[in-house]
């Protein structure tokens, strides 16, 4: 396995930071909002996020607001997929979910609170050589996390659980539930980098194969997997009747496109003229997941 | 009454067009979001931004994004109190709420579609001559919207309901969950307007006073007032067991501290040298609400 273990360290430190209520009032919103943000997990979103800005020559130490918002909005879309009304899921990295434990009252808020707070560390803790950088990588994540991206997937998600749907629908709700804000943590990334025009667009591609190979394998794992790598109950999907990759191509056909996927994600780089093999390290462990 | 009708059209306008689904896909989450912020109302607090910013001198015109996120956050908070493990309302501005209309768990998604997209707004659709205003604005709206804001508010309130408070919690509970975002208001104009420190804070003082008129003449609408300028039907909070200005203060005080806060924001508002009669014309329109 080669995943960057000293940035998942720094996330999490500062994870833990960037949520303290800092004796703020009351406190249980903030107690909420910890016990799904500070339960563990590999944090590939913002440490996407800081190898890709690593890559175009950024510090990351300088760049942990940016990476830990983006935790932010991916912890605030689990605690509201996992409500009743929702996905009604009680457990999630092997852990009670905030509804169950929280009520699901102060779940939703805590959700709600949590992106808010995302916005806000961008805006107020990310530093920055240009506040037009800020503006961008702002609108790159209120996008991707909206109805044009994670939300509108979300939408179509509950709208199909349970139906018969084709692969063009299954393609959507991935790109847009899962892809668009794993695309965001690049491009935030290399925005903040300062990457050229041509070295974004080549990252965005990289980033839309890595994260179909990441919903790939994620299905794969949730027939394969152990509840402890998974951080759920494996069988979960087809228990909800959701529409996955094995459940339409089958096991062996979702492997090698999981494969395929992550070969696109390596071709995409080969345009950038920098050392881009902590990308690749990256698409290795996405796909070595499911081995 | 003295209301600026022009703006308020201004803005309604603005909504309509700034939540189109322009053809995208999913529509039902447009539909969601729009049968919520497309029901009317006065617009109150996108129209106190615009009356605020050209107090300061802009131009109201080129401030309309801004006041459309403002109302995008308004809406979103509505939809997420509305929802049956919250307040469970079953109308809202004489019409069905969202969930009642989508179920809820398009509810909960149309809520967090517009928190996104009000950031969207700001990021890619305000200009501005200084990109720092931009920051300085997304970071008033997450504070105010978040758990130090809005959401702290509504988290008390919801621990709170059904239970004997003291003024102080009551207090917390309205200078939060109303007040912060009526005060984020005001300033967002004045930021977006080139307003001074000294004019900033006097204009925040003034948002405070009327954010608590316009929860007290609210809390006595809700008991004197009919359902046609309410928008929703009267007697919910007792129904409910809110804590209110008049359940703790009864009636005639609630009608005397209203008026004591509207003084109080017209004072604030003196140190200001420039014309600030629109502001006071406001203040004025939140108290004759209750009479």
């Amino acid at each position: 396995m080669r995943y960057p273990e000293d940035k998942r360290l720094l996330v999490e430190n500062a994870l833990n930071d960037f949520s303290s209520s800092g004796g703020k009032y009351p406190k249980l919103i903030y107690e909420a909002m910890r016990h799904s943000l500070l339960s563990g997990g590999k944090r590939f979103r913002p440490v996407l996020l800081l190898v890709t800005a690593e890559v175009f020559g950024a510090n990351p130490l300088d760049i942990i607001p940016a990476a830990c918002a983006i935790e932010f909005v991916h912890t605030y879309s689990l605690i509201h997929d996992d409500l009743p009304s929702i996905d009604d899921d009680a457990t999630r990295r092997g852990r009670p979910t905030c509804h169950i434990v929280f009520g699901e009252d102060i779940a939703i808020l805590a959700g709600d609170g949590l992106f808010a707070e995302a916005f806000y560390l961008l805006a107020e803790k990310q530093m920055v050589d240009n506040p037009n950088k800020i503006v961008r990588v702002i609108k790159e994540l209120s996008d991707a996390s909206g109805p044009r991206g994670m939300i509108g997937g979300q939408v179509l998600d509950v709208l199909s659980t349970g139906k018969k749907i084709d692969t063009d629908t299954l393609e959507f709700i991935h790109t847009h539930k899962t892809g668009k804000l794993i695309r965001a943590s690049c491009r935030i990334g290399a925005i903040l980098a300062g990457a050229s025009a041509d070295e974004l667009k080549a990252v965005s591609d990289y980033a839309e194969y890595l994260g179909l190979a990441f919903q790939i394998t994620d299905d794969i794992l949730d027939i394969v997997g152990e509840t402890t790598s998974l951080g759920k109950e494996p069988g979960s999907d087809e228990r909800k009747k959701k529409a996955t990759f094995p459940s339409i191509f089958g096991l062996d056909r979702s492997r090698e496109l999981a494969k395929e996927a992550v070969s696109g994600a390596k071709k995409a780089l080969k345009s950038i003229d920098k050392n881009v093999s902590p990308l690749i390290n990256l698409a290795d462990f996405v796909y070595e997941r499911n081995n």
